[in-house]
């Protein structure tokens, strides 16, 4: 397999953890988003919605969007399983992955911070104040779902999931703009079970060959 | 089954034509998202995200985030599929779902329009470009996405899938805004098929009881 992606990508890095996770070696193929490599022609060929991460299976289809590749990882190679063995679990991990993929981290990633800056003209202190309130009252949601939930050493249960993926690049993106996670205990709980995983350390951006630190 | 919504969520569409496509009865408990209903505690009871749509279980689950709630009823309802069988159409449709659940519509939400006007003090002729960028955008990624796949009725194949409940809402949303719909004959054509099928002609938000015109 081939992992198109970007070290510092929220999505990619989703998709790296689930990678490592499931003990799956691929090829490490860097995009330079803020180089614009993604909207090359050579890129436009693999992925034409222009985005990472795209992955190529062993039988050479393209497979784009973070949380449908894990899904296919996971049902193709289901050991060990990123998703739980009943429909319930599974719809309760699910909207936890995409209370992040869908209502954090699409407001905070390049492109549209850059429109933010470039096409409204916003300055940089409110762009900033935009990421943070975003991340802060997003994963104020999150934080309410998780606590209704039985206890678990991650999100769901003692093992990592989906949810797991989608949480630690979302924290990560959150260090860089020095969001305030306190008051988030379950959240970020889960967080430091993952970084104490080495699955989490390997995929994460400072371990990737296109790391710039 | 009860699903707490409102009319012209575009995530609460969505559900509705899964619930419509299987056949499903369900009682309809309209939230007011403009009056900020969602906000209130006997919906933060329901929903700890203060998101819309929640479904309720007949066993009293409540289950948030429309795609997992689809993938919810395409589990413990299988029949019609709204997913294919293949992991790796699967996967396709997923990716589709996801091109318009994460890339579209979480920039064009209430929410943000309303953080763009009261925080950012955008325009209101900006915010229009600023909705109008992200769905033609999105969409042109969509149609390109569409023109690599096997032609079909619908987004994929020739029954309705996970992805036309995500194109529907979009493409009502957008024609709101008067978004420009030409040069995307795929797109449109998945979209005029949906529309004449009855589940969709059923979940439509003006036939929804709080429907406001």
């Amino acid at each position: 397999m081939k992992l198109y992606n970007y070290f510092r990508s929220s999505a990619s890095f989703r998709v790296r953890i689930a990678l490592e996770l499931k003990g799956l070696a691929y090829e490490y193929l860097p995009v330079h988003l803020v180089k614009g490599e993604h909207k090359q022609p050579h890129y436009a060929a693999v992925s034409p919605s222009l985005l990472v991460p795209t992955l190529v299976t062993d039988s050479g289809e393209a497979l784009g969007q973070s949380m449908a590749i894990i899904e296919y990882l996971d049902e193709v190679h289901p050991q060990p399983p990123l998703l739980p063995t009943d429909a319930l679990g599974r719809a309760r991990v699910r909207a936890l992955a995409q209370l992040i993929a869908c209502e954090i981290h699409p407001l905070n990633n390049l492109r549209v911070l850059k429109y933010l800056v470039k096409e409204l003209k916003v300055e940089e202190e409110a762009k900033n104040g935009w990421y943070r309130h975003w991340v802060r009252t997003g994963l104020e949601a999150f934080e309410r779902e998780l606590a209704q939930l039985p206890p678990g050493t991650y999100c769901w249960g003692d093992t990592p999931t989906l949810a797991d993926c989608c949480l630690v690049p979302q924290i990560f993106n959150g260090q860089r703009f020095n969001v305030d996670f306190s008051g988030l205990p379950r959240t970020m709980a889960a967080f430091d079970a993952c970084m104490r995983h080495p699955a989490f350390q390997k995929a994460q951006p400072s371990s990737c060959p296109d790391n710039e630190g």
